[in-house]
Parts: structure tokens; C-alpha cells; sequence
């Protein structure tokens, strides 16, 4: 609810009291540049007409008054009246000063442990997924807080994965196919299909993008052994930071290399650091996998050492049981991780039986769509 | 050729002299973690075997000797004697400081005028480089250098782009199909479906990750006007950073937000900044869409004024016709443009001909791939 409305700066600002006491300021380019109204943006697809070389670079407010719920402005030069609604400016405003740590996660992101997630790992059955929006929309909303979930009941058969990845988005094929197997063969070409333990890491690190989302769906696993984990890569850079945040600093500043020559044809080569920061300092990709790390030449001499330190207790953090959240996939089960934060590993297996797994990579941006289209849409029914 | 081998800080570090009077020091543990036995990497496939946690963290070099072409090198306390190439060393050096200035890139690229390139647009045919693995390279290195490149002689027809994605990699598919339509229609739910002219821009920046490659192809092209041009971004940010440092600061240094909810079940946001830059401050992706651009909610209030003028100042360079190559497409032709550099713009349309192109994005990574096979090939051809 809107109280007051000043201008200020010879209406080059404007500052917004609330019923609450508060008060925002907004810049006229601002409002004029993200004007609501049919001639600033199609009322079709919501995309703007005007580019920002259409308005006056002297733009200011000439006046402004409150209209119920409604913040009414006239541009000049312009002489050009839009309305502003009130929820509106109030969910866009950026007239606030916090002081933020590097390395900070936003809203939706929940960091956990093992003891915070062992009992509680989020699933859904695949036919309720597919049928019941609200489902889906919880299995996805757990996606994007936890960066992982279970999904059962899979046709235990090949290709059974893509019906997952259908659920929300769009496959990302690679050089390994829409589709990849991962059971033990006699001359793999790739670590993960031999019977070895896999440590914790993340996928295909030495593409650029990395796929952002990955599927791992079991067709058989009758060996001993063979389980699955997955750790919180954001949760153990934050316990890397607290403890070391100078080593947290280096593997955040330092790009670190990554490559994957294993098939003839591929030569996949990427630069990009370990933990990734927006410019705003979030958090926002973990890259670690020790099979494709290259050797890293970024670091000047000075630091390889620190560098190196973090790297070692980093890994350490990693491979500490207290981040490890384990379960075994089951014929007909998948999970899903979020590429860019959550780590997955394989225990060792053996025995007489069979380990047959199908992976694919998919991507973040079609599952946060299809997550905010259905949240939009039951907020819309609710209203 | 290695002359002298010294160690130094009690065998954690060591010196090594070139023929020609320069020196580079690397670290024990960076040499055992980077050792090319195939106790520490896959004959087969070049991955790493071991983790950092399998390396004694009191790694250090106990004995060193030069063996002709090679550096042997016995670590301790486990014992082991690797040998390293004097070849690979030289190309791994890391003992070096190169102060770059925020914003620079690597020696791939060619940032690039209109005076630079309207002669001479890269361009290949498309059935010389399905045949011919020179073309090809030749012609994916233009991509690298320029981020761009024309490809002839496709046949006009539905679907014809995949042949050229096909060529060096995989498309990637999204909400808007595999591959998708761009002419004119009479309910557009997004704006390249008009006959307006469209302002140069990078496509889908509200995709997380962003498509890395675009290719447009067209079936046909008949209208007055509707020609294609292309504006380097990253010469452009170039002439930004030199005229308006802060400017060119405020725009990598703070997150800008896209969006697009033009269909039914879509609802793309992202948070990235118009210029991005690595930690190590390498320039490596632009993003720039006046449609698509959401309110900017992350610059302080204080600075948002400056952050503006500085987005204006990049949109009217990017207008200069001094950085826009111009071409008008033909039936059967098409371009690439790596969409994390180089923008592209369409010319308003009209007549009573017809403008059919169709679209679709592909990823960097196996582009990059493709050629670095090729290129190694070669040299292996060669030697």
C-alpha cells in the first residue's frame, strides 16, 4: 500500500513511502525503461518494443500521483502517462543495501548433511508425476532447493530415463549420445563404466556449458555393492569457507582446467573454476571431479601451494560421511542431481550379478520454467 | 630442451632451466598429481586413477635428474620415479606473471570492425566441408576466431540447418522444438516472428546456461529488406572498457535479469550479468536483448543511474554501423554465431515476397571438441 510519493533530483528519482513506515526510491530511467504499458511491451508476449536507445536520455518524472493501487507517473520529455500497480514496484525494489558474504545461496536453495537428509530424500512415483501437477510440482520445487530426488517406478527397460527428462524439459544431447549406458565393459572408454568406486564428483566438468542436469536410471543391480550418493557441493563449500576461507577464496578466484579425450573425435576442454561465483558473489557451480581435472596453470606460482591445501581439504569435506546421503537404486528407480551443485558417487561392486545403469544430461533452465509455469498457474487458480 | 634442474624448499619445489636462459619453478605436489604413469592415468583413455587424498599431503621431490628429452623426478615418501617430458613441461608452465587487464581474451580470438570483415566473411560450402576435413577445420576455426561464419550451398529445404550442426556437434532443443521457425505470423508469441527489424542481440539470454551457438539457415528470402548482420560483442565491450571504464565495470560487475513467459507453460528467468568475466577477469560471455531484459533489481540504488548510462553506451555501439557486417541470406545459406559473443540483428521486412528462415541452437563444447580433434590430427598427421 502506498502513503507518499516525492520527487527527487529534479524528478530524475522518485522515493515511494509504504503503510508500513518504509520507504524506495526508483530511478524515472528505471520506470521508463520497465513501463508496463502496450506500446513499452507486447501485450501478447510480454516482450519489450522499445529498445533503451527509444527513450530520451534526459527522461524525468514531470509529476506523479497515487491512484488507489496504482502509481501513476508522466515521463518528459515524453509526456507519456503509465501506471505502475504497487505490488509491482514493491516486488522490484532495489533501493536496499544488503551486505552479503561471497558465497551466499539465494531463497530457494536449502544446503544439507546427511543427518538432515538420509530419512527424507525427496521421491515420487513416476505415473503420479506425470498424472498430478501438484506432484510434479513438489518433486521439482525439491529439485531445485535440494538439487536431487528420487524418481520410482520406471519401466525397467532401456530409454526409460528420457521419460523423466520429458517430464519438464529437454534432453542434452553430448558426444555420448542422447542416452549413455553405465554397466561394466571390458575396454571402457570412461572410469565409469569399470566396477571401480566412483569419488563423489560432478559431470563432464571439461564441457563448456556443463550440462546442468543429470539422470541416472537402473534398469538391473544385482551386484553387491554398487550403491549411489550424493553430497551438497554447496553445503561443503560453505564448511570449506568457515574453516578456510582463504582456501575458499583461491578456488573460487582461480579458474581450474578440465579435459576428456577418450573417444576418438572428442577433444573436450574447458577453464572455469571449481566453485564458480556470480559477479554478486552467489554461489553458483561446483565443478570437481578428479578423473577430467587438467593440470591446472592459472595459479601463479605463489599460491599453488594454498591452492592446492584447499583442493586436498575440499576433497577431504567431499569423501566426509557426514555430507554422504547414500541409497541404492532398485530396477525401475532413477534419481535426477543438479550438475552445478550436487555431487554423485558409485560404491565399488562385485559379485555375480548385474549393475545396469542409462544415463542423460539435461538442463536447469527448462526445469525452473516448467517449475515457475506450474507455481504461476495454481497462484492464478488460487486468486 | 632442459639445461638445469634445482630444488628448492626442502623438495616441494623445483627449478628447472631452458636452453634459452629462462627459468620455471613447479611444485612437487603439482608434478605428482599431474604424473603421466599409468598408475596415475588411464593408458586407454587419459583419465586420473587416483584422487588428491591418494598423494601423501607431505609430497615432496626427493631426487632429480635430466635424461635427455625428459625430467625424472622421484617422489617421496612414496617412492615413485615418473618421467615428464620436457615438451609437456614447457607447455605446462605455470611460474609466470602476466598482469592482464579485466576484460581481456585469449589468443583464439579476433575481436573485429566492419572495416575488418564485410570483405571478407568467413564462409565454406556445405558439401566441401562435409567431405573435406581441411575445409572443416578452416571453417569451425573461423567460428573460434570470429564467432562467426556463413555455410553455402544447403539445400533449400525444412531441416536442412541440422546438417550443419551435424557437422561438429548436437543441437540443442528446447521449448521452441529441435528447431524452429522464423517468419512472419499473425499472433507471433515472440517478435523475430514479424517483419520488424529486430536490434542486434544475443538470443535466449534468459536460458541458464545459454545456447552457445546459433545457427540460422534460409529456405527462402524474397521481401525487400530482411538482410542479416552480425556486431562482434566483444569488440564492442572492448570500445566500451576504453572510452567508460566504470561504465564497462558496473555492467560485468552486476547481475542483469531476463525473462520470457510468451507460451503457455514457459516461464524463463535468469540472473547474469550483459558482460561477463571469468574470476581471472578473461571476458567470455555477452548478453544483450532489449526484449527480454526484466527489471534490473541488483544494482544499488547508487549506482544504478551510472549502470544505465552504461547500458545506453553499449546499445549505441552496438548501433554503430562501424561494427555491423551485413549480409542478405539466400535460399540455401546460413550462419553460425557463437551467441556468448557475437550479437545478431535482422532489417525490417516488406513486400510481396516471402522470408522463411529457420533457427536452432547448438553448444560450444562440441565444436571446440571437434576442432581440437581435427587440429590434433593433423598434427599428428604431420609429425
Amino acid at each position: 500500500m502506498l502513503t507518499r510519493v516525492t520527487l527527487g533530483d529534479g524528478g530524475r528519482t522518485i522515493e515511494l513511502g509504504w503503510q508500513d513506515g518504509a520507504s524506495s526510491r526508483f530511478h524515472a530511467m528505471w520506470l521508463r525503461d520497465n513501463a508496463l504499458d502496450d506500446k513499452t511491451r507486447s501485450a501478447g508476449n510480454g516482450q519489450r518494443l522499445i529498445t533503451i536507445l527509444d527513450i530520451p536520455s534526459e527522461t524525468r518524472i514531470g509529476a506523479a500521483a497515487i491512484k488507489g493501487e496504482v502509481l501513476e507517473v508522466t515521463f518528459v520529455p515524453e509526456g507519456k502517462t503509465v501506471g505502475f500497480p504497487a505490488g509491482w514496484l514493491c516486488s522490484h525494489v532495489y533501493d536496499c543495501q544488503e551486505a552479503r558474504q561471497p558465497g551466499w545461496t539465494g531463497g530457494d536453495i536449502r544446503r544439507w548433511t546427511k543427518a538432515m537428509m538420509q530419512n527424507s530424500v525427496p521421491r515420487a512415483a513416476y505415473t503420479e508425476a506425470s498424472r498430478d501437477g501438484n506432484v510434479l510440482r513438489q518433486w521439482l520445487a525439491a529439485v531445485r532447493s535440494y538439487g536431487f530426488a528420487v524418481m520410482d517406478g520406471l519401466p525397467a527397460e532401456s530409454g526409460a530415463l528420457c521419460k523423466v527428462a520429458d517430464l519438464f524439459g529437454y534432453i542434452r544431447e553430448t558426444n555420448y549420445g542422447r542416452w549413455f549406458e553405465v554397466r561394466a565393459e571390458v575396454n571402457p572408454n570412461n572410469l565409469a563404466y569399470t566396477n571401480l568406486g566412483l569419488q563423489a564428483h560432478t559431470d563432464n566438468p571439461y564441457r563448456d556449458p556443463v550440462p546442468t542436469l543429470q539422470i541416472l536410471a537402473c534398469i538391473e543391480n544385482t551386484v553387491e555393492g554398487g550403491e549411489s550418493s550424493v553430497v551438497d557441493g554447496f553445503a561443503v563449500a560453505a564448511a570449506l569457507q568457515a574453516e578456510n576461507p582463504e582456501g575458499f577464496r583461491l578456488l573460487c578466484s582461480y579458474p581450474a582446467r578440465f579435459e576428456y579425450a577418450g573417444s576418438s573425435g572428442v577433444r573436450l576442454q574447458s577453464k572455469r573454476p571449481m566453485i564458480e561465483l556470480g559477479p554478486d558473489g552467489e554461489l553458483i557451480c561446483i565443478r570437481f571431479n578428479n578423473r577430467s581435472l587438467a593440470p591446472v596453470v592459472d595459479v601463479p606460482f605463489a599460491e599453488m601451494d594454498t591452492y592446492y591445501a584447499a583442493y586436498r581439504r575440499f576433497a577431504e569435506l567431499i569423501e566426509d560421511p557426514a555430507f554422504e546421503v547414500t541409497f541404492k537404486l532398485e530396477a525401475g528407480q532413477s534419481f535426477i542431481v543438479d550438475n552445478t551443485r550436487v555431487m554423485h558417487a558409485r560404491k565399488a561392486f562385485s559379485g555375480s550379478g548385474k549393475r545396469w545403469l542409462q544415463g542423460c544430461y539435461a538442463d536447469k533452465d527448462g526445469l525452473l520454467s516448467t517449475l515457475a509455469a506450474i507455481e504461476h498457474g495454481f497462484k492464478e487458480a488460487a486468486e
